[in-house]
């Protein structure tokens, strides 16, 4: 399977980014029935091309520009080998003590090389940590239910968890997350949040106020101007709400825009709330020295999340989430089974209290792994290059007169259209993607659309970056040409 | 690393299945500072022993008897490697279609292996359909969370979620999510339920009404006497609140009860209340015809959710959840955005939308290789063996006249105690663990501690289950002594 791997990845830029494949197609490729007896790996292996591979999208492609970055790398697979090898469950610090404590230490070091504030370390003395979760979208999720039990803590004076109760077939109220409280509470983002902050405060129950960002300072990208959260706040507590949380994104999905940490932390601190900075994609360049201005005022963060598994080498799912105060976001959770006690749990981290799930894998591995094989100076290096295509595209964006930069290119995401209306550059979108070359996907900020271009692929060149250009040139031409076939 | 997988798999058994490790262990062991320059793998390697194994439990050890079974298996692993070689992000149809469509395809052979119904079935014509979860606490939570929706809908008589609005910065109150709504609404199941049910019950803001399981019926266990919840639904309704759900258990984890879905089914689909069926563990066996009956009635649920990551020899993460309509449920999680959105939404899966997460994995190659490389009748066999094991060990108890079975055997789960008070077995527990050479959990259920043995590894044998049954009456005989030396 590691062969079939490696020579996956060798034949990689023979194949097309996007597949031809249309839905269902796999009720004529799988048998309706489950085998019964064994069949060999050689038919197998067969199938997995026909399968599998014919009908993917090809996230590694060179000619994958779409989204942005998933993580793949040697180290990371060993990794996940060994995570599934060992097949141990890491609920509590029992059920795999090594799970536990190797997480602890690997998102310290990983803290350490972006510049978090020891605040947020395991190895620290106050109570702040660290964890692995599985997705970006868990690490906002989290956030927003621990920052709502605290806001409804505080409105109930209520204690910890707590709901053993002795007569038969009680109905109990969980108090720390108590619905007529909960129906007061407002969170906050930007309007360039990712869907998934949309979806945390949704589920949590909770009023969402989206507020709208402008566009300028230092990226000359969209931010929400921190007079306008505080405005937003005075509002809403003047109507009986409570302002809960504040979910800050550095390097939006949309133009990777980056929010105004401190400005933004001091309110939140100053009015009680609690801040969650999502850096899902942006995050990782803060390895680079240069990029620390992206995470500049965390240390005013409750909790602080991105994902390796974006750009840092480390196979998905790698989400490590940094918590001000760890224990305290743990008390929400906590719901404590006779079967999962352990004579260690007053010290010992149980992280099962800070995900929704009860299992979890070994993901510490991967981190271990690929900063030891790889070493942060060879990180930091394809974290640069990924800026350098990216600025190259841009450059070949302005010179060309056809287009125009949406905003300047940032950390390897260039936002750009053609200079005329939606409709353009909608059936643009449209011509690239069923052109099936290169696969990109377009954007939209307040009504104007426009088109993104991540470096995604490691394996992605200067010489990939120019046949994206053609590509992208050639169908504009054909768009060009039906409208004017029109007229 | 696959060589260093199989040579710890061949020297497991001369390893103790509980570490003697303290908290805290990692600090001596892991540099404080991220490597900055590339390490050599043997370096890395040496380490994986000091650091990994030597402060594992090792959940695959004969002599591991706690919780619940987890699965590992050779082409599971390399369903994992393929799924992670490949690399692609599955949170959309078009961004991995051969991920989505070999999930639909590999979900219906494990539902019609299990003898679910069809209109279960992604292949079948109605709205029915499953897609794989991470565990079965996410099963259970995203059950939860659609039930609240659709009663929430109900109520406020809503269309599907609806947001967009034009007016800047506004207060949005997600219809379908409305807590002042979800303040009245009551989730029920049984005092035996798993953690992650009150975990998932207390998260949705929900009131909670545990119902006092029985001992009786045919299996001579615990479940809820279906009068009983009736009663309750009754109850409360002429109180003012909203019965919306019962979460029924199929093989609870402190004694592998089973709930009579039949009459409780039938009730929810009068009372208008979702049904969700949680059998984590136990419906694994109904891959064998002589276990159908664990699933009888099923038909009458709204959501199933079952582990194969438990005893049918796929890795964990794979928690298959199948919905009576799965539509439905994809309206009340759905928030799309302008970068996810692709010309095959409307007919295609987007399985993003019934989880917390975005992004997900390749997970159905682990049931595809895991089905195909070892057919069902293997599985079948070993899922026979468990059982047997299981019996053979209640035997051992039932002839020992220190130790009585708190409940019969049920598919390989040992429920005992020695026949005299809480304190004596929790005593017991506290020597069994601390010996370190068979590792068990107690359970309690009305106040009755007793012992858990669970058979888990597919290494273990009847010799395993002689020595387990030796170890346990050496502990038992200190525990006396130090009774008698007080007295």
């Amino acid at each position: 399977m590691i062969d079939f791997v490696a020579k996956y990845w060798e034949t990689l830029p023979d194949r097309q980014a996007l597949s031809d494949c249309k839905p269902g197609f796999i009720w004529d490729l799988v048998p309706k029935e489950p085998p019964k007896s064994p069949e060999s790996w050689d038919k197998i292996f067969a199938d997995i091309e026909k399968v599998v591979l014919e009908n993917n999208t090809h996230w590694h492609h060179p000619h994958f520009f779409a989204y942005f970055a998933t993580a793949c790398s040697y180290p990371s697979i060993m990794g996940d080998i060994l995570s599934g090898g060992i097949a141990s469950i890491g609920f509590s610090w029992k059920s795999s003590p090594s799970m536990t404590e190797l997480e602890m230490a690997c998102v310290d070091w990983v803290a350490q090389s972006i510049g978090l504030p020891n605040l947020f370390l395991n190895s620290d003395e106050g109570p702040g940590g660290g964890m692995i979760q599985s997705t970006a979208s868990d690490a906002t999720y989290v956030a927003i239910l621990s920052a709502r039990a605290r806001a409804v803590a505080e409105v109930l004076k209520t204690k910890p968890t707590e709901y053993a109760v002795d007569e038969e077939d009680p109905i109990i109220t969980f108090e720390n997350h108590d619905a007529s409280v909960i129906a007061k509470l407002v969170a906050y983002c930007s309007d360039q949040v990712h869907s998934s902050v949309d979806k945390g405060i949704m589920l949590a129950g909770v009023k969402m106020r989206k507020l709208k960002s402008v566009v300028g300072g230092p990226l000359n990208n969209y931010f929400v101007e921190p007079a306008r959260l505080e405005a937003a706040i005075k509002e809403d507590r003047s109507r009986g709400f409570i302002p809960f949380i504040y979910v800050a994104t550095v390097g939006t999905t949309n133009t990777c825009g980056v929010e105004m940490l401190r400005p933004i932390g001091e309110i939140c601190n100053r009015e009680n709330m609690w801040l969650h900075v999502d850096s899902a994609y942006a995050g990782s360049f803060a390895l680079c020295p240069e990029y620390r201005y992206l995470i500049d005022g965390v240390e005013l963060a409750d909790s602080f999340n991105f994902n390796p598994h974006k750009a840092m080498q480390i196979n998905f799912d790698c989400s490590p989430m940094w918590f001000k105060d760890i224990k305290e976001a743990t008390c929400y959770f906590n719901v404590d089974a006779e079967y999962l006690k352990h004579e260690h749990q007053a010290v010992a981290a149980d992280y099962r209290h800070l995900q929704i799930a009860l299992g979890r894998r070994f993901r510490s591995l991967k981190i271990w792994f690929v900063f030891r094989a790889l070493g942060i100076e060879y990180i930091q290096g394809t974290l640069r290059e990924r800026v350098k295509l990216g600025d190259e595209f841009a450059e070949l964006i302005e010179k060309d007169d056809d287009f125009e930069l949406f905003v300047p290119a940032h950390v390897g995401l260039v936002c750009f259209r053609h200079k005329s209306d939606n409709e353009t550059n909608d059936k643009l979108v449209a011509v690239i993607n069923n052109d099936h070359r290169i696969h990109i996907v377009p954007g939209k900020v307040h009504g104007t659309l426009f088109l993104r271009l991540a470096i995604c692929s490691l394996s992605t060149t200067s010489k990939d970056i120019h046949y994206a250009y053609k590509v992208i040139k050639e169908c504009l031409s054909k768009v060009l040409q039906a409208k004017n076939n029109v007229v």
